[in-house]
């Protein structure tokens, strides 16, 4: 029996999974996130849970076929990370460091785009292998797979699809400076500026006005028969079928898997994407699938398994 | 010595190019494309012309790596095209259509994904892996490069940059269908439209007024000083730095790499082009370089002999 480790570095807690190299999950588990002294303990306290593991199961380092690691930053092809300012990183080598500590193969990869990976191999994506993942949270995130492969980018930048410009007469400035980004619209925060935007904008009654205004208050309302929150629903849509039909345009996906804490609305999202996807984009590409992502939160420690293999 | 073969299979002349392995172009010729009788005599011309070439150069199949096409239509991983109207062929796999005939391991690509391929290998993105390439001529192409492999997309629809949306207040319909694309702006007919426009919505004087418009007018009254001209490339910089922009949020490319026709009016475009591209990027991809195509014509079948290798 071979294994894997698959590890999700986040700026709280880390998750680490044993998995056998087919995709069965053995054990997980957490630890902290050590970020005092610029984050030099974290990948040691990585290391050290891994071979305590090892230890554990009485697995020796010829069992092991690698280990993956998914970090909360822009990291390359070769496993450098450009920063990471919530673990207090600088530029860093991942696989050489983490390597040098376990004396396992390490392969390290942007946390967004590991998670597509995770999604692909046992997830929303299971038997596709040119992808597309949608992270609807906060922010927007993506991760792009392409013939089964990560796509990284030069600067670890690959997927970095909520800054993609989808709006020209957008005054307040997104979180990285722009203006305009699908990220304003179509994040749960977005959604939320978009319903606030609304409801600021006509009289017409809806059920938003007696609650606190959420992405999932608004789906919940779009269920319920909400006519203004069905237009709301039908922005978010626009923006976001656009902007995925952009993406489209580059990377011609068989797929896109949406996940997120926008997605727990289920598939009623997909009422206000595909119709505008289709609309806006290449008509080649207008035959790709769109499902909801399953993993969830193990998303990060199932692609990280992946990439290492 | 080891060969490779590039072909460039186009709607009126089908161009052929023997390398060597290290990527010197050792002959080039053309043959005809025949289409009639739904063009099933242009791989069997090709075999014979490959076959025929490589007797007069006392070359074995041994000494032979493999033959690259590119086909002006969409081409899958696999080497599957998905018609070629131009060509009055329907759905084909060109891999083991031609290998068949000629016994050569094949691989197909699109024509501008593997003229892409052509410009990393022995042209202006030479030295780089993650590339993008923009193809400015009647309409709108492009070529994605990732770690050095060509993205084909599921459909081969992938780098079908041009119709990337990116006006919602178009009222002409694109070739393809939509309103707003890119190649609506920035082809050399796009350019032309961009001026026609701005010409009718002003009395301004331009010399643009008592000449013939196309793309090298527009950009020889630009480098002349002419003032509508220069708003003219103001509009067309403007579309083309935001759709890039937009490409780089989901690649993150090292470089671009324009050609096509419009690009012979030389590095004034990135006078337009970079600081729109600045402007609405990801701030992580906003270090790509910018660059001219220098194969020209050539790029096809380079890049096709690459595609084998």
């Amino acid at each position: 029996m071979q294994y894997v480790f698959g590890v999700d570095l986040g700026g709280t807690t880390v998750k680490l999974g044993l998995f056998t190299t087919e995709g069965e999950l053995v054990d997980k588990w957490e630890i902290p996130t050590r970020k005092d002294f610029d984050g030099k303990y974290i990948l040691p306290d990585i290391a050290d849970s891994v071979l305590a593991k090892m230890d554990e199961k009485q697995i020796t380092k010829a069992d092991v076929a690698g280990l993956g690691i998914g970090a909360p930053g822009p990291v390359n092809e070769e496993g450098t990370i450009f920063g990471a300012a919530n673990l207090g990183w600088g530029t860093l080598n991942i696989n050489e460091a983490l390597s040098s500590l376990t004396g396992l193969n390490v392969k390290a990869g942007n946390d967004a785009n590991v998670a597509a990976l995770g999604e692909m191999w046992k997830g929303g994506g299971q038997g596709y292998k040119n992808l597309v993942a949608v992270t609807l949270g906060t922010g927007v995130g993506g991760g792009i797979i392409v013939e089964g492969n990560l796509l990284a980018g030069a600067t670890g930048a690959g997927g970095e699809i909520g800054h993609i410009h989808v709006e020209d007469n957008e005054t307040e400035v997104c979180g990285c400076g722009n203006r305009g980004c699908l990220e304003q619209y179509t994040s749960a925060t977005g959604i939320v500026r978009l319903a606030k935007r609304m409801l600021a904008s006509t009289d017409e009654p809806s059920v938003l006005r007696s609650t606190e205004i959420s992405a999932k208050t608004v789906f919940d309302a779009v269920k319920d028969g909400d006519v203004l929150a069905n237009k709301i629903a039908e922005q978010f849509g626009e923006y976001l079928g656009k902007g995925l039909a952009s993406v489209a345009c580059v990377v011609n996906p068989e797929i896109f898997v949406i996940g997120g804490g926008v997605s727990k609305a289920g598939t009623v999202l997909f009422d206000y994407i595909e119709d505008n996807y289709k609309e806006y984009v290449f008509r080649g590409c207008r035959e790709a699938k769109f499902a909801l992502a399953t993993l969830g939160n193990d998303a990060g420690i199932y692609g990280a398994a992946k990439l290492a293999l």
